[in-house]
């Protein structure tokens, strides 16, 4: 690695640390992974982070991995140390080395050509013990030839899959970590009330996700994650599809479901507009939408299974004899857009202190799709709704005069 | 997995693609894999595509991996298969289908629980011959899960690494994607102007990043692959940096570094605006960054070593006394943000068709970050500037009355 131009040693990040949550809440966060080592007997912990999923390492570490690997290791109980390939120019101060509170960073540079490199896995294996019980994590998302480069280079340990047990450390939220994806929730709505009421027949869906976009942005939002699906008539039956220069027409539907980021935490929220007055079928659907919601809502609380929220949702749409459009659903979401509770295991019980999101979704094929999805905590005593937008679908008035025609698509 | 409710069998998706590139472009990409498995000795060869990098599997079959993972599977000389669990709601069509010209797509639902799944890689393992050599690719991203279940899964095989004659594949663009990249040029260009023309010190960086997501995704940008780091005063020596909230002073550097997306292909272009009248040292190095760029594009041409490009930025550079401050580098751009023709290796001859960046980058510690980052496609005789935008830093008028102060920080 050519020397530093850019001091980056601990004192000098000192002056220019930008962490998302206080020292404390990390000493927190630190003492979860060193009991995740310790219940399954390890002498030390690795945890991987990449683009794909850099949580494992930023949940720990503050530091993002939007490119290259990362690799934190904790090494019985001493201080952590955070070995990345996430190193542009060869600077670690080029690569956020000011979003970490690690004081032992060991960067690996000159990785231009992707994410492997023997560099930076000779440093992990340096920073481990030479034998015993090493748990790592994510096992489903580290790549085959950097665990088998690991393995090579301590032949003499055991590798235990921690996997499991290091994703249930981020299931329940702490305090910090509530009010930031309430900072999230707050933000994102407002963007996407304020992308909603660009929609008109003279809008395409890109114009009506580029005012996402900003109303995101502008607001906080780092960066943006999935994006802003905007999609209107037809295409809003493809639901996660990225937005294209069609225009709305009179009477269709359009969907905005967005997705931003504030320091690694994701929002996942979703209204509609309708391009002029509904049909009574559309008006059908969306309220059924939206008794759906609050039944789902109604549901929340300590104690009670997710699949009891799931259902509470398809029974109103059951009744409203939409089963065979209604795709509702939940997902816990944080710093994934999609982690524990896991709506699809059956045995997730709801506690205090999870995220997730609760999406209604109805689907008449003359309607096209109605999505309302919301970011919800679960209290001591109910819910907290983090995501503050109207539910009722805007209406946009900017429409052509009747009888008009429109030409092409 | 449950009966899809939304048709998506090829004939019900004939009705409704939305295909990047033309059948035929796609069919010469097919063979390509193909004489790499041939090259190989290989009876099959599996592509691998996950969120952190969708192009292995993407470039072929147009399929986006924007979560879950995907394995696109040929098998001798019969028609590809693509096997994914990028699949939400259970529903092919909520997740893209739409976006493949492969006619046997293969979905695996219930994902919700992350990356992996025996029931994808079942589906993977049925695909391939239960003998003979597979080649695979990408092995520097494939989980080390997933590539043992597979392993498992056709225990007669033997494995090939074909990792890097695939990534060589993508190395010369065709004139269909020389087509959508200067697209993407001319698109990503006009939005960081008008970025940079928000600038002043009320605006905060995160209203300076608003101004250019908006203006990509209006013209075109499907998403913002990294997204904008628009960086102002001592932030602009991190470079790679998320926007805050921070507001430039007077005097102050504000360097804007963009990344947004067209049909998987990334953009990465940075400009540079004042805030007020630089300083004599801040015009001495945005001339030399600016000699330093037309060093470079006077360099390019078919034959000469990418190295060449780098050493006529270096030489401009320490012409001008700065060799302390460069940071200047070239990289290969297009599905990724970072690959062939890599500028590390020293054997890379530059060929017609190759696309990369010229990234002249000039730091005195007095005056902050500098970067003219502009993306090129090397002809028969010598380049195309894809990136159309002024390179003259924008002078920010919107600045404080003289002698005024300003508060925090």
């Amino acid at each position: 690695m050519p020397e530093a131009r850019i001091p980056w040693n601990w004192p000098a990040r000192l002056d220019v640390l930008e962490l998302t949550f206080s020292m404390s809440e990390y000493g927190r966060r630190l003492e979860s992974y060193r009991a995740v080592a310790a219940a399954h007997e390890c002498d030390a912990l690795v945890l991987y982070g990449s683009p794909a999923d850099d949580a494992p390492t930023r949940h720990l570490t503050g530091f993002s991995t939007w490119w290259g690997q990362s690799f934190a290791v904790l090494n019985g109980s001493g201080p952590p140390v955070l070995c990345t390939s996430a190193i542009a120019h060869g600077e670690p101060m080029h690569s956020n080395a000011q979003t970490t509170w690690v004081h032992d960073l060991r960067p690996a540079a000159g990785e231009q050509a992707g994410p492997a490199s023997d560099g930076l896995l000779k440093q992990v294996a340096e920073a481990l013990p030479t034998r015993g019980r090493i748990g790592f994590a994510d096992v489903r998302a580290i790549p085959v030839s950097s665990f088998n480069c690991l393995a090579e280079l301590r032949p003499g340990v055991t590798w235990v899959d921690c996997s499991d047990a290091v994703r249930r450390i981020r299931r329940i939220k702490s305090a910090e970590e509530l009010a930031l994806l309430r900072r999230l929730g707050v933000a994102v709505s407002a963007a996407l009330m304020e992308s909603l009421h660009t929609v008109s027949t003279s809008a395409t869906e890109l114009d009506v996700a580029a005012a996402a976009h900003a109303g995101c942005v502008r607001r906080g939002a780092e960066a943006m994650d999935f994006g802003c699906f905007a999609l209107s008539g037809f295409r809003s039956m493809f639901k996660n599809a990225w937005p294209t220069d069609r225009r709305p027409r009179d009477g269709e539907v359009v969907v905005v479901d967005l997705g931003a980021t504030i320091g690694g935490y994701r929002s996942d929220v979703s209204r509609n507009c309708f391009v002029g007055d509904p049909s009574a079928e559309a008006r059908r659907a969306i309220d059924a939408c939206v008794e759906a919601r609050d039944a789902a809502l109604a549901a929340i609380r300590p104690g009670v299974r997710g699949q009891d929220v799931v259902d509470a949702m398809s029974t109103v749409l059951a009744g409203r004899g939409m089963t065979a459009w209604d795709f509702s659903l939940c997902h816990g979401i944080g710093m994934h857009l999609i982690e524990a509770p896991y709506f699809n295991e059956r045995s997730t019980v709801l506690e205090s202190g999870m995220v997730f999101c609760v999406e209604p979704i109805v689907a008449p094929p003359d309607v096209g799709m109605l999505c309302i999805e919301d970011m919800v905590a679960v209290t001591e005593s109910g819910y907290e709704l983090l995501t503050p937008a109207p539910v009722m679908p805007v209406i946009s008035t900017h429409t052509s005069p009747a009888g008009s025609t429109y030409e092409g698509e």
